[in-house]
């Protein structure tokens, strides 16, 4: 790769416009294709409708500041489409967990299973999953750049699944011990929406040596990865359904296995306990008793305790930015994001 | 790649043991890995069960074979590797085909949704599909087999999920129209089961203008792929469950849109007729039931016209090896799966 000065200053809204674009142009050529050999265009279109109703782009955009930070530079093009497949795998991972969830709403629409059927929405979310693989292969990387990236796509890909099957092991009925809340986080969300994205990008460097940014990327994205889905978990139970664009009441009727929860079993009254034993986890929880929830969450100093727990991982990640030695506008990056991701909406 | 003496004469029963081998220590190192790592070993195990239960790995059979048709020698490692990379998929195809039709049984055994559950069955599917991925990526292929190999596999997997997807869509209500039947058994087997195994294997013989052998292999692929699909749609409602290791009612019952069907359909007199209409997709179907369909698919004649039609394919399947340019001892193997893999086995 020639050492040209950087195509693209980090500009977050032409690399999301960029892997808008990509994936436009992908799904409709697999959406013609599929027409010209008598196949269903539905599983393209669906896929299309579904990337194109929001969707911050965070993992796309971190993968290409990850490229930045480990000094890539060039021609822009391949690292935006390895970038896209992250968002394609993203669809994927979506689009399965709102199946395995029993959710009706995502992004403020029906959820892809309630538009189409479940059996259709399966094999939509593994058409997502070949086309995360077909947009990385054909991006246009060099042979060096695809071995490095395959098996950490491999991992990234791998660590999701097994984040979201740890998810459903302990969903139903939350435990007041914390430990696996922690790793579904650290599994489900730091590693795949931070960590992951930010060594993918860096691994398409393809510069020998520029590797040594991967331990400061690892101490950035891991507690970065944990507040943002620290901050998901108090958003589904506090946050306002209108911004999130998530039903209230999903994740307390799920009996999703929160940090919250769990701090709020731990350091819950006996009467506190039985409000939460009894509405945690039923699937016909009401408004009242949702309420109810949150006032044990909040009187047990959970909430507090968790807001606490995402400002000590700010602030280690930011940490971590001031010692390292990454590009200045990619460490102005990753401070801004390390608030945002992990900032209120409500 | 050297040109030695192929390591591997055409040996199935020698490949499908490589290829088990290499399953089994794959699998055994991410059941490894997971439990390393505090993830649970479950989803790594169920895979190993689940491809232990049983299957004839005919795709890996085929893919070696067609690596050994375009002319491929040398150490076969890498490719046994791929070619177990096919089964892997296969067993991500079944654990969300199984989903999909609700199937209880499979290889006589409880499918995994059965053992496992729905949700988990999903997620242990999506980590099968991940693992082909990986063992394709690190099977040791050359940067150039890879780059050749990587948009097959896609083609084929992406090919598979639109099969199944034309599958569902056209389930519950058969009609007298076999080209729908006749795509589905294109794409979801005969592409994916016969000809794209060949054709990957192929793509790995790497030695330029060792592609004159494609169209061979589609043109024997094909038809043997729709004839063996043919084939198990009879035995999916005349086969003994004892040999197919699945029910006998669930084809009825699902409704699944086959060829024979159709047939029977277009042939029925309106006594016939209804009772196709009354039985077929009826998922409280009884045994008895099922006698009358097979009274009726019998009778009409579609039965035999099913037959005939795979004896047709199998003919032109044998007619393109006799006229093609294969090393002898591949065309003596492609001749003989030819038969066995569109023979009654009741």
């Amino acid at each position: 790769m020639s050492a040209q000065a950087p195509a693209i200053v980090f500009d977050q809204d032409a690399i999301r416009r960029a892997v808008n674009a990509t994936l436009t142009d992908f799904l409709a050529d697999q959406s013609r294709s599929a027409h010209h050999r008598g196949l269903p265009q539905q599983a393209a279109q669906a896929l299309s409708g579904f990337l194109s109703s929001g969707g911050k782009r965070i993992r796309p955009v971190l993968c290409v500041a990850g490229w930045q930070a480990a000094g890539g530079t060039g021609a822009p093009g391949p690292v935006i489409k390895a970038a896209a497949s992250l968002e394609m795998f993203h669809a994927f991972a979506l689009i399965h967990d709102d199946i395995i969830d029993a959710s009706d709403t995502r992004r403020g629409q029906p959820t892809v299973h309630r538009q189409v059927s479940t059996e259709a929405a399966i094999l939509i979310g593994d058409l997502a999953l070949v086309f995360a693989d077909d947009l990385l292969h054909s991006a246009g990387l060099t042979p060096a750049q695809l071995a490095t990236a395959l098996p950490i796509a491999n991992t990234l890909r791998a660590d999701t699944i097994y984040g979201q099957y740890l998810d459903i092991s302990h969903s139903g009925q939350p435990t007041a011990d914390p430990d696996p809340a922690l790793a579904i986080t650290r599994y489900k969300t730091a590693k795949y929406t931070v960590e992951g994205p930010l060594l993918l990008g860096a691994a398409l460097a393809s510069i020998p040596g520029s590797n040594t940014c991967t331990p400061t990327l690892t101490s950035y994205g891991i507690p970065v990865g944990e507040a943002f889905q620290l901050r998901d978990d108090l958003l589904g139970v506090f946050g306002n359904p209108g911004d999130t664009g998530k039903p209230a009441l999903d994740d307390l009727r799920e009996g999703k296995a929160t940090v919250l929860m769990a701090l709020g079993l731990q350091n819950a009254t006996p009467a506190q306990h039985r409000t939460l034993r009894r509405h945690v986890g039923n699937p016909r929880l009401t408004h009242d008793d949702a309420d109810q929830v949150r006032i044990v969450l909040t009187d047990t100093g959970a909430r507090t305790a968790v807001e606490d727990m995402i400002a000590h991982r700010r602030q280690s990640a930011l940490t971590t930015l001031d010692t390292a030695d990454l590009p200045p506008h990619i460490t102005a990056e990753l401070r801004s994001l390390a608030f945002s991701a992990t900032a209120r909406t409500t």
